[in-house]
């Protein structure tokens, strides 16, 4: 045996390793004795401190049985784990990009900008939580709706912010916007019942409507909303989606009006509205209308929220307000079932909003949100003018932009990429590919850089007008 | 202002609070200015430097606006977040017990013994992650499918140590088995196919399939291995879920015959197998047959894997792998759908896989489970003798102790906690509540202490028999 004591590998895993490779490769067969600790470390010039630690490794993974005084007796442990002793060494990490702009200017929708994640925040938390006795949750299956620390800072917030009404038994925590319309259908019965959803609409919750037996009816939005009711009263849905801070993706806010009717409709009709307020946490012109949930007065209302936005896309995290008979039929269906999120994203997201962390991050998004969204819109309007109209209403993270001169979006975004610019169509958003947008185009502004939307936009603008 | 040099909280932090107070109190109204820095600094006797830091963060946040020299100026934020300014200071944090036993001696099965989770290595994993250029991967949405290096590691010890033969493509990453079974579901046709399961049979398994409107057909596995066989062949089913390795909760192992029969079966029926093969880190007597996975020749096992027996069951972490015509399926319906695990997660469980600290992690742990299935084993024969069969095969982490005197499982179940025993009954796995298996209790050793064992089964055996 050799030690290398310049390497980096501490003496004890030298010693380790090389008496795993001599057990491996018969030098010490099952049943043989390894060299006592003493006589070893008088041999390898090393402390027996060095060498009684590398033993304790090989019996606490089961190679030797043993202790000090008595010998270390080389053990069979073939049946144990198929084989994984003689998996070669560690390889080396490679890391891969995360995400790879679309173009030289890319005004995708989702995405967040490098550095939006509070990551060293996160680093102290997740130290602090697995240090804890908190960090013992990892070895249990925990609250299948939740953790209730994170329920209650989510629901705390919702009632005192948005008027949203509320308590944390009502918040079930969901992975994402699709698990949780996946498991809300679960409720209905996939057989009798319809469900409806804006036309356009997010496709993400399009999808998984069309992987379930429900039969799906668009009910449309980009044209007056009496066209809205009229398919909606037409087709006797349980449940309609809905966005109506900011309908995606068109931007329309829903008039007041529209939501006391739309309320009304449910109640009228023992149905559901899933109403989606994605975006709430960006608002840059007026305060918001407040969400259909703090309007009904008659429990009819599912509203569900996200940190995809305003924290993580990559962290899987968002939450359902269930209103009471359905919180009951969800109880009753997940009861026994698991958590789909992580203990340790929900004890780390609960951690950073009780800390009051959240609310300082989410005022310094908030205002390079702001900044962008300026820097977005005069840009537009100084570099096309009367060319384009602009559909944003002060909210989100992105707009439209319809080109009156006839071209297509497929044109448009044709003529935009080969400027190395980056925008985006909408017709996956449709139900039907025939739809009235086809020359509009949809220009994000979460993903790209504050510095990089001036210059983008006047490359657009040369790519479609020069 | 008052500064107070002795709190913990920095200077620059108790003036940032001290002027938002005063901007939410009206002492400095919305277009007021706020003091000079220099002029403040004076005031305070403290440095430029730290009022600069405090003006930094409030004109982040968007409380005021302006620059050193030209002066601070109060902004309306009124609008931006529906009023979190006005949020109260953070709150401290309440840890809560994440697990309380259910008596002095709790044979739990599924949560793992406290220390189990190897939280050291994960915060050095995480920091890493967090710190390096893969940290940006929070800010974007991932891989539907699961992150590559995860897959990667996981295909590799597949194919390796369980003759699985898979390519990382194949595997699917999932937020556990029911979110698992739910997403395999959406392949099938819920109106016309069939599905079975064995009988009695894993319950998170069987809640999944009752939310769904497939027709769900029971398989025994508790009898001769022909009525599986018999049940199935009834009821044609498209999909089979079976757990080969160690039937849960009977024990038992699936002959090798009945293997291949299975497998031809599905092959002649155009139907697919789902392989759950939860237990197979834990063997304690003798090497396991061969997964279904790597016996079957056309391509009609799904063969289903977790993290939560050797990892942590609250991670949420398992995986499916999938066959080609599976896959192209389930391509098909996630391709432009989002995880449903957290990057984070993904990403440092990778990192523990390629760095060998899995396999070192998981042998310690091996070993720890067999010296608790010796201790229970034998602290049963010792203590009970042949009042009781002990149904096991030296694998998993839970047993069945069939107490031959004819008293019903309820009955020993409340005698045991009378005594501060928690053993657990088997009607929760079974189709219906009658079931030949009512003098059969549930002993996990997967949550209790090592040392807790001979005592617990002492004081069983106290409250059953004398």
């Amino acid at each position: 045996m050799h030690l290398d004591e310049s390497s980096p590998t501490p003496l004890y895993r030298q010693i380790y390793d090389s008496i795993r490779e001599d057990i491996a490769g018969g030098t010490y067969p099952v049943g043989s004795k390894l060299p006592s600790i003493r006589g070893l470390a008088e041999e390898l010039h090393c402390s027996r401190n060095t060498i009684d630690s590398a033993y304790s490794m090989l019996v606490e993974e089961g190679f030797v049985t043993g202790r000090p005084g008595s010998g270390y007796i080389v053990q069979d442990r073939s049946h144990l784990l198929e084989g994984v002793d003689a998996l070669p060494a560690p390889r080396s990490w490679q890391s891969s990009p995360a995400y790879r702009p679309g173009a030289r200017y890319d005004f995708t929708y989702g995405n967040l900008e490098p550095g939006t994640f509070p990551a060293t925040a996160w680093r102290a938390i997740v130290d602090d939580l697995l240090l804890s006795v908190d960090g013992l949750a990892c070895n249990v299956y925990t609250n299948p709706a939740g953790e209730e620390e994170l329920r209650r800072e989510i629901a705390w917030r919702l009632t005192r912010l948005r008027d949203v009404d509320c308590s944390p038994d009502q918040v079930i925590v969901q992975a994402g916007t699709a698990a949780s319309v996946q498991n809300l259908l679960t409720l209905f019965d996939s057989v009798h019942d319809v469900v409806a959803m804006e036309d356009p609409g997010y496709d993400g919750v399009r999808q998984v409507f069309s992987r379930s037996t429900f039969k799906v009816m668009p009910c449309r939005v980009a044209g007056p909303v009496e066209e809205f009711f009229e398919d909606l009263e037409a087709c006797h849905p349980k449940l309609v989606y809905v966005t109506p801070s900011s309908q995606f993706p068109t931007c329309r806010v829903m008039p007041i009006k529209a939501r006391a009717r739309l309320i009304a409709w449910a109640e009228a009709n023992d149905a559901y509205i899933l109403e989606d307020d994605y975006c709430r946490d960006f608002r840059y012109t007026e305060r918001p209308l407040p969400p259909l949930q703090s309007m009904d007065q008659s429990g009819r209302v599912v509203y569900m929220g996200t940190f995809s936005k305003s924290l993580s896309p990559a962290m899987r995290l968002n939450y359902l307000v269930l209103p009471p008979k359905l919180l009951d039929r969800w109880n009753e269906q997940f009861r026994n079932s698991y958590p789909t999120v992580p203990w340790l994203s929900q004890a780390a997201t609960a951690r950073f909003m009780a800390s009051g962390q959240w609310e300082r991050h989410l005022r310094k998004l908030q205002m390079k949100n702001l900044r962008k969204y300026k820097a977005l819109t005069s840009a537009l309007r100084e570099e096309m003018g009367d060319a384009v109209d602009i559909l944003e209403n002060g909210t989100g993270l992105h707009l439209l932009v319809d080109v009156k001169d006839g071209r297509s979006q497929d044109e448009l975004i044709a003529l935009a990429r080969a400027s190395d610019v980056a925008v985006y169509g909408t017709d996956r958003y449709w139900q039907s590919p025939e739809h009235p947008l086809k020359s509009c185009v949809l220009v994000g502004f979460s993903a790209i850089a504050e510095e990089d939307i001036a210059p983008g936009v006047r490359a657009l603008a040369s790519a479609w007008f020069s």
